[in-house]
């Protein structure tokens, strides 16, 4: 007989949506996604968006728990920013009913501030995997790639700082409007010319000079244009990891797709990262989730 | 009675054209401008477009010499790179003729290559202003800020090392196709937000992570909509002039279009270089473009 399901986990992202049964415990049993994202959602749009993919799930009126974007101001409900350092009991504390009297909640955001009180960076989404990832007292370091990369650093089961980095957003703006890949593509066939991009970062702080060399290099021919793609992304993932706190003495837990996440792979070893475990999004997620139901039991 | 004109130049861009009355000597008399730049032009096309926008100026078949995108490769006729150390001599040597038999003459573009003689970077149009600020023997740093922005560094008469940043595309891809502005807009409303970016640029070696503040202050309500285009450029500007050689000691002759050109100034005394003098394009161009064909007289 089939484990029951203890919560339906949501991770609203602002272009796609995917909503896991979980287990109790938090084990990741099944999970569906959409391309309705949050971004292009009305606040009155997401409750029946959830209902159509979630569907049969819900029959049973299980409690739900919703993390990402569709907790940002003009979504379904704006949820509070969580202070760092932030850990489950304040996410748990955070958590908001977007419709009153259903099992629905939205996970906070966290936010970091610096000695002054100043706003410096938020996240929305990778907050849930980062305690899906530690348990209580751990600590290291969370690169979760993508559109907004993220890398976060746990001292104690609290999250105690981060940075966003524009990486993806970069990399699509540069393909779409810039000179560089003029015949456009997508990075995954040029390992060689990723690796030179990376070591080009590497040892290049200038990023926004070192970005033309995907033109010199074109024009001098050692960069065909299928590899262009490759190339450019291997540049703006070395600049990520250059400009990063250094983390090469924490463990680093990568976060991410698998594509991608292969690509920072190879990257933060380029760089001298030595202790670097891949996990599996879905199910850091989906544990992230149960933890902070747990936590919250509301 | 007015003075004879002695050359006709050219100054043809990627996307605007700009054609000239010059006197013997290198005085500017007149300018004439079209937005008919050599990025759309075919190889055929180019000639005609010249004929009528400089029209009368060419009754009396006056020599004419271009410099810019026009000697690209797929544009009206490529000129090799003359490599550095290269000025007034090694231009001059490498001008080529579209049409054989009509005095049209091209200005070849000049590359720097590294160690092992590989490509380093590339300019076409710059080097003419160059040659249009110094005399033979003088030395100095040039700032030719705009699309693609360069850093050029001339001994004795000779350019001898240049960088290219992608500050103005980086600005309008960021702008085009992220998430940065989504209000769209130009810089040039407000200086405490240029000054800013280029602060927070110059402290932050992190270029990719930095423009993430854009975002962040927005949400902060510490940077409305339209101070955000300011606050962008003051980022890039700033992300340039830090990757920049180190030139505070040089003088530093700033070339460019007057609003640019005033936020460049802006952000070098931001950064401690205590000397920067402004010159205007089309006067240096036109007495570059004199220079090199009085070397030539071909």
């Amino acid at each position: 007989m089939e484990t029951p399901t203890a919560l339906i986990g949501v991770d609203w992202g602002t272009s796609n949506l995917r909503v896991m049964r979980i287990s109790a415990g938090g084990g990741l049993q099944e999970e569906r996604t959409d391309p309705r994202g949050a971004g292009g959602l009305a606040p009155d749009a997401f409750a029946g968006v959830l209902a159509e993919v979630a569907g049969d799930w819900l029959a049973v009126d299980p409690p739900v728990l919703v993390c990402g974007m569709a907790g940002a101001r003009g979504r379904w409900r704006e949820t509070a920013y969580q202070p760092c350092p932030a850990g489950l009991e304040q996410l748990a504390r955070g958590l908001e009913q977007p419709d009153a009297g259903l099992r629905r909640h939205i996970v906070p955001g966290v936010a970091a501030f610096g000695p002054d009180g100043e706003l410096l960076d938020v996240m929305r989404g990778e907050e849930t995997q980062v305690v899906g990832l530690f348990g209580a007292g751990e600590g290291g370091v969370v690169v979760a790639p993508g559109t907004h990369s993220k890398w976060i650093r746990l001292e104690a089961g609290q999250i105690v700082g981060f940075r966003t980095f524009m990486t993806g957003d970069l990399f699509r703006a540069i393909r779409e409007a810039t000179i560089l890949l003029p015949h456009g593509g997508e990075p995954g066939g040029d390992d060689a010319a990723f690796r030179r991009g990376v070591e080009r970062s590497l040892s290049d702080s200038a990023i926004t000079a070192a970005l033309f060399s995907v033109r010199v290099d074109a024009l001098a021919g050692r960069l065909p244009p299928e590899s262009a793609p490759d190339y450019l992304s291997g540049l703006l993932i070395g600049a990520e990891i250059a400009g990063a706190p250094d983390a090469r003495t924490s463990r680093v837990y990568l976060a991410g797709a698998s594509a991608l996440a292969e690509r920072y792979r190879i990257a933060l070893a380029l760089a001298g990262f030595g202790d670097v475990v891949a996990a599996d999004v879905s199910e850091v997620t989906a544990l992230g989730l149960w933890r902070i139901w747990e936590t919250a039991r509301p």
